[in-house]
């Protein structure tokens, strides 16, 4: 099969803009490369794999983006500015000796990404097996600016970017054989990673996290790793309209709370610092929203548009499929 | 499954030595890291597949080893310095739930090659799916020091570290259901990483690559980097001994030129350098073979113990198994 080289050759050997901090790309047996100095180096990896974290039949340009798009959000949540990717791609073996036009779909959509991101693929590694995609991103941020889960502060407000649930729906509609409207299905195969966002964050945000596994899970782990507990309104939570008639028509909150592949940006904030946040949804080029504020103690504590506590379905979203180490 | 967080605080959280570079090790977003000034980060990507690198009752512990060691390889061959993993493993949900002890005897192995490198887990996936393991090295390269494929120059000397076929035997043996002996067992489960080799030919070697795919191969990447040919004397290749027999047995070269995992490193050497390889030898702890000298030209021409030139049956391993990107 002498056509893998060309393949890759062809196809990953200059995805994203050329940097000058790559001293060496793709071609050795590693990529060298030059962190600025006064940058810390924010790296992220992660893995989507066929039948846990998209549909077999998948289309491929859909996933370059998305496998590209999960590590750009983790770099956006620490406040860290995207430089390089690798990319380890496993092919099924019946789709290896055809794939040409799959891998050229998959590596168009991971590059358009890139390109947007200024992010350049300096390295990775192809093999045989189950469908799955391997990404590491690569990100600077300047020495002690970075924005970790552990800042958080009683009083800190809590907000979120975007909207929420709405990939949770549409993979719902998929899976039971409806196609879901084109918003939802854009906001499941291409979400956008928050990461001008996460830029203006630096040194506003005393905590954050990019919602994967949904927001009660994720904004545990601020919780836990900051040692506070939470009160969030859920009459406040941002829903787009299908998601909050389903919500309506469920009577629960799972949807906006504990279903996956957000990917939006939960943070906290100093409330003497709440008038900053229009200028940063305006910078940033999404809608953020107060959902609620951090409390002395431990726990998150759900409140009804009524005001009176509810009891979720499902808080947490613990599974083999999305967990970072 | 509330285990998984579990599992993976338990076994992944504090595997090698702790680092004073690692800002942010394992339990945020992304892990944080200090490059030293003046030094370049070297980054290779490796994934390993069940069933295409190793098969599927595979001893947890050696893949755990070895699953660091195709990556510490790969720094050794830059002339990197070692200094950290991430790690994607992707685990078989009938694995998942009784997956402690099998996890726990992964992480032995990859704890064990880590602390002998001075290498710290700061972060990963774990993800539900086939059996397979991707691994993130990084290492240091001082700036300009790093030994590349591209630097062969006519006239070099073609060296190699160790043996050559000792995995290649060994899998041939498991696949016939036979048991390979002890020491071409462990050639296969726990190849030895050149690392103080690599770094010891920063500043001497020319140009050089980890014999990962075979040698044909691999110093065929080195010609064609280089832009230059190559001949091979086979009666100087180092053979162990059941290597050896074999070779005389089937009556051609394929074992030591052409089958894969043997982690040597294959490096070019001006002539006038050559005095320098006894004390290499004996200050990298391995046995150094010359085998060969660069040409004008291109293309590799290896020559029989009786000075005739030698067709191999199979001069590359272009599969999808191994390649870089």
């Amino acid at each position: 099969m002498a056509s893998e080289f060309d393949l890759i050759r062809t196809h990953f050997a200059d995805l994203g803009p050329p940097r000058g901090d790559v001293v060496l790309g793709v071609g050795d047996d590693c990529a060298l490369l030059a962190v600025p100095s006064g940058q810390r180096l924010a790296v992220s990896i992660d893995t989507l794999v066929s039948g846990t974290h998209f549909l077999p039949d998948v289309d491929p340009e859909a996933l370059g983006y998305k496998s590209l798009a999960v590590g750009l959000s983790d770099l956006a949540a620490l406040g860290a500015d995207p430089a390089w990717a690798t990319l380890a791609l496993t092919l099924p073996a019946d789709l290896a000796p055809g794939s040409a036009p799959w891998v050229a779909a998959f590596a168009r959509g991971f590059g358009a990404l890139a390109q947007t991101h200024g992010v350049r693929l300096v390295g990775g590694d192809t093999t045989c097996g189950l469908l799955s995609v391997t990404v590491q991103v690569h990100g600077f941020v300047p020495d002690g600016l970075e924005v970790r889960r552990s800042g958080a502060r009683p009083g800190d407000l809590i907000c979120v970017s975007g909207t929420l649930g709405d990939a949770g729906l549409a993979l719902r509609e998929l899976l039971a054989d409806r196609a879901p409207e084109g918003f939802l299905r854009s906001r499941l195969d291409r979400p956008v990673p928050r990461v001008a966002l996460g830029l203006a964050l630096r040194g506003l945000a005393t905590a954050m996290i990019d919602v994967s596994d949904g927001l009660a899970a994720d904004l545990g782990h601020i919780l836990e790793a900051s040692g506070v507990g939470a009160e969030l309104d859920l009459g406040s939570l941002p829903l787009s309209a299908p998601v909050a008639r389903a919500v309506v028509e469920d009577g629960d909150w799972t949807l906006p709370l504990a279903s996956g592949d957000d990917y939006e940006l939960c943070f906290c904030l100093p409330a003497e610092r709440a008038a900053a946040l229009p200028g940063l949804a305006e910078r940033s080029g999404c809608p953020l929203t107060v959902i609620g504020k951090i409390r002395s103690g431990q726990g998150l504590i759900c409140l009804g548009p009524d005001g009176r506590a509810v009891k979720l379905a499902r808080t947490g979203f613990d599974h083999f499929g999305t967990t970072d180490v």
